[in-house]
């Protein structure tokens, strides 16, 4: 998947390119090694493909687990010559951009309803043969029934990654995490936040080195912002009435990633392996009229978590 | 939900409005009935709301019924000084026309896999004071397991209808529903089709009325079309792997609908009542890495019904 670019490349470019495929390759494999020890009678399939347009992908995905029910973790790499139109709307660029773009994506769905699901994006594009280079990334949690302690756990979690980070802004990142994360037609988040950016370019403070090591730390905070959280609360026991109103969360959640999603319009527009980019759309889903939980309830509790708070 | 409009309107154009929005409600109470008198345990509840840009709507949605697992009949009328963008763009109209739309809609997820899913719509609407109209509907089915008798069935009273009318066409209607009923990017309809057609307007042969009486037809033909398959399926036994099937398609159904509608965007675009707008989505979903059918099994069958063919 990664082979087919390097002899029109210059060494430099190749370099970079070389080393932020190395941090989303490693990641990967350190990430679903945590996962698998969550679960070890049932491992990620692998799944490698090739883009005919130029890349390719590698995902590690699963079905049918006991911790996670649905899950993937995928690495990928696109080129082409024409930056497509989801990327060159979001940054107002031509038409008729080369561009390349590798990235780490993953999305756990857990089986049972006390147990988050979990986001995180990191993502490195050029375009214009390095006239324009950007990263971006973040991470997001989904609670159907949110816990204050590991709510705050998480966005502390995240916080402390920024704060060692000169460039990073969490204030600024949290918020536009918020934003990002809204499913419009409903005025409410899919979940509880997290971070997301995606204005470490060209004209950065310490250039492309610490934009990089600001993005190979992001991956390594993963472990460290989600895993304890899936440890204290896979035991949890759950009752018919949770799995419901988890089944009503990953509708909202299917709502957001097929409406409003850049990384999955992204995907679709360039020809990603279908199965690697709706890895993200959640196992048994349900969708009911008015599922309005009534107040005093612990679902009514959980709706006001899906408005931004302050729990770094 | 339909007495804003009237004061500042010229009387044939209420005349004709009214004439439509009849048209609706007796379509809308009529479909109902029937399908309530398939299981009379379960009515339809009603739901009306009023949009706060002008207009409303009247929806019957029914949850968890025996012969329908989900679905809805809704009828809206919207108006406003913007026609939204959803539509502009499709018939290349400019911003700031005022605009007025009707129309009925309806979905059925019916709970056994044997039986089809239905989708009909048929709407009319106006822009720039009378200066523009158009009307536009259709039908088509979605089976997990199409059996080509229904498919034939419906197919054929679809053209039957068709035929009836001078301005019809089925050949070019039954194209435009196989290709916009298409998921794109799986290259796979959402079922097998029906009819779909968006052009009876202004410069029409036979003008308004022709366009108004073939509507009239389109609605009433839903029952010939849809419930004899409902009849001769809704006592099929059925298993768990056929459920799975079943809820397998019904995501291929919500990424259609999330993705590509017209109307759904229509809706989420012009605030309609969120709950009518996405009624259309499916009760119990699944998605799975890789759910494709092996080479002689009944599920292999059914993707060969997912391409266009000759059923009429």
């Amino acid at each position: 998947m990664i082979r087919s670019w390097r002899a029109a490349t210059p060494p430099e470019t190749v370099e970079r390119r070389d080393s932020v495929i190395a941090l989303v390759r490693e990641g990967q494999a350190a990430l679903v090694a945590a996962f698998e020890a969550l679960d070890p009678a049932h491992p990620f399939a692998v799944r490698e493909w090739d883009r005919p347009g130029g890349g390719g992908g590698s995902a590690r995905v699963l079905d049918g687990g006991e911790v996670f029910e649905r899950g993937g973790v995928n690495v990928s790499v696109v080129l082409g010559d024409d930056l497509p139109e989801e990327v060159r709307r979001q940054r107002e660029l031509p038409r008729g951009l080369d561009f390349f773009a590798t990235g780490i994506s993953m999305v756990l769905h857990p089986r049972n309803p006390h147990v988050p699901a979990f986001h995180a994006n990191y993502r490195y594009f050029e375009a214009g043969k390095m006239d324009d280079w950007w990263f971006g990334g973040g991470a997001d949690l989904t609670p159907a029934y949110p816990v204050e302690a590991d709510v705050r756990h998480f966005h502390g979690t995240l916080k402390a990654f920024c704060d060692r980070h000169d460039i990073a802004n969490h204030a600024a990142w949290k918020s536009w995490c918020d934003q990002y994360f809204t499913v419009r037609h409903r005025n409410e988040m899919r979940g509880v936040g997290g971070i997301f950016y995606d204005d470490l370019h060209l004209e950065q403070e310490g250039g492309w080195e610490a934009a990089h090591a600001l993005m190979a730390d992001g991956i390594r905070t993963l472990h460290d912002a989600y895993l304890p959280i899936v440890e204290r609360r896979r035991q949890d026991p759950w009752t018919e009435r949770e799995r419901w109103w988890q089944e009503i969360r990953r509708g909202r959640y299917a709502e957001f990633n097929l409406c409003y999603d850049r990384g999955t319009r992204f995907g679709l527009q360039t020809n990603g392996d279908i199965e690697a980019v709706l890895m993200s759309l959640p196992p048994m889903t349900r969708w009911e009229t008015d599922a309005v939980p009534e107040a005093g309830t612990p679902e009514a509790a959980a709706l006001r978590y899906y408005q931004p708070g302050d729990w770094a």
